[in-house]
């Protein structure tokens, strides 16, 4: 190799415009011709002048790639004759490596089939879980807040406060909040969700029970990795909460739906598909104060035999107390939790996203106080701790009334909405949707008509919404993939229409477009 | 039972100075006495207004009471003839319930040891999860910042900038910013995780590769939940970071620790002991730009060699850039990442919380192409995105050239207590220990001197420190449970002492605490 054809035979070249540095530019070309094996161990680099004449740039480039090579051992200086490519690479390794840098012109074929074929792979639990559907996409598809489930009314939601409580937390914050978060969540912040459980849904709760989570599936996730072996059988609300799934497949849990009827899930039913198993649930995840995305209460008759199922079975609850804050009318029934005669079975999970604003993802797990230790300590093991980011703003915009004001408000901005849904539908919907009052939550399940019914099944109905610019996901998308065709309730054929989030005077409009596309041919 | 007798039978007592609405206190007396079968079904209750003269409360309060429980179904009402206790309430149930109640007299003792029998436990992984020393415990213990490790100095973070960034995005934010987050992360932070990796780190990375997670440990937990099945065999530096035993706990993986000699993990001892083993190891994790906690650089031929392994085996390499932000001196190595040929099997991350400020819990993770769509399916499935709070100020922070200005400053610092802690410790820790500089990091080894090591272990030594108010881990605490004693590397005892967070001037009076603690009988 003549030192003049340095340059072009390995193709160096460098660009002034690019925002890499040039000095790592020449580096970063150095070293793959190394590692490729284009330059040698032992070959002789030119000097730093005479390559900096070539490549036209100041020697201070050159010099500088020629340091960091030397650091990282690719060259080697010999006292007084010049800059080597390191002779103590080991060249088994450098050879096998020829053939996979750009420039080179042999080998490549077969070195790339070689490294095909130790390709690494995912698990099997993560190629489980990169299968399932992604649960936020189907309600991201509009271009509005029509009629996205879960979604609140973001322009009503006081983020001036909001920020302003940020702010201030964070401009001077004592060295003790950004030293060090606790494993379970902020204090205060736990104190505060302990009252508010304690108060609005006669939970027994001491704040030591709280633990802070990123939003309801990492509760979910947290709750499955400790209290699940591999294998368990875990019940299921079908239709139900999609992101269960995820944090289930995970813990290696074998999901058994059951279907849900006026009273809520069927006890009855788990206990006779446990039986035909020989095997008993070690798990069932309810959403008893306002079944998702059915509405439907759990009865109290209900929510004492499943307790009693629990009980009997050495069995754990997890209560998934979603939108439990929009109530409309009547009280609400007080929480399984509280119901829990040794207060020692149910795990109780609740979250903020749906009622302030879905990016703020923060959830929280109440669990017995047997569990207190062990949550402490297998959490620390996986997290640490939440960030505190959020943490002590939270707090404060519960401890200083904004959360209850909130709350209050959306609460009489969402009953209209939902009226207005209702009026809406009675005059545009006839033939195609069925709509029933619900005396609480953020969306209403419009059962199709046997009209409807007849010419398509609520997955088409949902993509002509979706062609008009309308979010309206189907009941079919809650159920649980692999249930039996025919079993009780897999025949119900509806669209959720969340309306939390549709200002008053756009849902008759958004209506009659839902009506147009659902009534063509 | 006479209507007289009625609020002392069922020691019904309200107090108007406790928190809970007196209504909600009668309500749940109520029930209670319903539950616990001391109320039987189709008992008939008081009127309202004699129960209110019974209690000396206002009627509004029983009628409130009899409400609540009208509606969740304890009571019900005959038209004309008064308040009856439910008669659908299932008996069995509730006789089965009797004695759990705290007013009850008997059977209590019998339902307790039937509820225990039955009694819901933690799953193996749970139980193993929550076996494990909480990572964080030990650097908790003093009362200042001398010598805790991975602290930085908090009182140099521009908590003024930081404030007010969050409180810039958060008081008007777009819809968009609020509704939904990206499931990988804010775009405008990943781009600008990719942009200081590629420049700084020498990474091929483009933005959709970045993965925002809370913190290092969870990236390491989403990145062994996906690419590890139980039972693998993963590599692991010894001593090493031990925030990653809860993950590959959790993940049924099986560590195998391995010693890091001077050009850091050893390669060929992995080789030897899968051989031994019969099975080959599916993943290595390691810190090569400075080993944690003992400050090793990975040698360049141990780097192609850890490649090399990988290749061969269809392994994973885990690269934890652990502190590569502060070096004193000489240009840092280019990350194994970037080294990688194929750029196919290194996964790489990063934290923050060390670079900031701990509670800020903000890490990423770098995967290879092919991973991305898997890695943003199953996260999805497990957590849905980052909480967002945090992403826009920190995106913000680094676009705005704090995150640069912030390292440089720190990096001065820092590089000054080093000097501080080494000329403190050649005047006071003679015979006690042994440090040598680093030419990174914010934290040395003290290796005990022999004539300490011949009084106690590290250990005993930490404690000696703990008991000075002093923090100052032993490296044992580093060590994996469980490895052979008298394998490579077992005996050398030190203690971390970190530096960052301590002012020059503290520096020495801390270490003359330090010796006399060391020193004394």
């Amino acid at each position: 190799m003549k030192r003049r054809s340095f340059v072009p035979l390995l193709s160096l070249s460098l660009d002034a415009a690019a925002p890499e540095p040039l000095f790592r530019q020449l580096y970063g070309q150095l070293r793959e011709a190394i590692l490729s094996g284009r330059l040698r161990a032992g070959h002789r680099l030119p000097s730093s002048r005479s390559l900096a004449r070539e490549l036209a740039c100041s020697r201070n480039t050159v010099v500088g790639a020629f340091d960091q090579l030397l650091a990282e051992g690719y060259l080697e200086g010999r006292q007084g004759s010049g800059t080597f490519v390191s002779s103590v690479l080991p060249d088994a390794l450098l050879s096998a490596r020829q053939g996979s840098a750009a420039g080179d012109l042999a080998g490549a074929a077969s070195v790339e089939a070689a490294a095909q074929a130790a390709r690494p792979s995912l698990g099997a639990r993560g190629r489980d879980l990169a299968a399932l559907a992604r649960p936020g996409e189907r309600s991201r598809g509009g271009d509005g807040p029509a009629f996205v489930p879960g979604l609140p009314d973001l322009s009503a939601f006081p983020f001036e406060v909001w920020g302003r409580l940020l702010g201030r937390v964070w401009r001077h914050p004592s060295g003790r909040l950004a030293r060090h978060g606790e494993t379970a969540g902020y204090p205060p912040l736990r104190h505060a969700i302990a009252d508010y459980l304690g108060a609005v849904r006669a939970l027994k709760v001491a704040p030591e029970q709280v633990f802070v989570t990123s939003g309801a599936q990492q509760a979910v996730d947290l709750a499955a990795r400790l209290l699940l072996d591999p294998g368990d059988r875990v019940w299921l609300e079908d239709p139900g909460y999609v992101g269960l799934r995820g944090p289930l497949v995970a813990a290696g849990a074998e999901p058994v739906p059951l279907a849900v009827d006026e009273e809520g899930l069927s006890v009855e039913a788990g206990r006779a598909l446990d039986g035909r198993a020989g095997r008993r649930a070690r798990m069932a995840v309810v959403s008893p104060s306002h079944q998702y995305p059915l509405g439907v209460v759990m009865s109290l008759g209900r929510r004492l035999e499943l307790l009693d199922w629990a009980r009997e079975s050495g069995a754990w609850v997890l209560e998934d107390d979603y939108d439990s804050e929009f109530r409309y009318a009547g009280r609400p029934l007080a929480a399984l939790q509280g119901l829990d005669p040794g207060g020692d079975r149910v795990v109780y999970l609740g979250s903020f996203s749906k009622v302030l604003f879905p990016s703020l993802r923060v959830g929280y797990l109440v669990v017995p106080p047997a569990l207190v230790e062990p949550f402490c300590s297998a959490r620390a093991a996986l997290e640490d701790h939440p960030g505190m980011t959020v943490q002590p703003a939270l707090a404060a915009f519960i401890a200083d009334g904004h959360f209850a004001a909130h709350v209050r408000r959306m609460r009489t901005l969402y009953q209209a909405r939902q009226q207005a849904l209702l009026a809406a539908a009675a005059r545009h919907l006839g033939g195609l949707l069925r709509l029933r009052p619900d005396e609480a939550g953020m969306h209403l399940v419009a059962d199709l008509a046997p009209e409807l019914a007849a010419r398509m099944s609520d997955g088409e109905a949902a993509q002509r919404a979706q062609a008009a610019g309308l979010v309206a996901p189907p009941l079919s998308a809650y159920r649980f993939a692999g249930r039996r065709p025919g079993a009780a309730g897999a025949g119900r054929q509806g669209l959720l229409l969340g309306y939390a989030a549709v200002p008053e005077a756009q849902i008759e409009p958004a209506v009659v477009r839902l009506a147009a596309a659902l009534s063509g041919p």
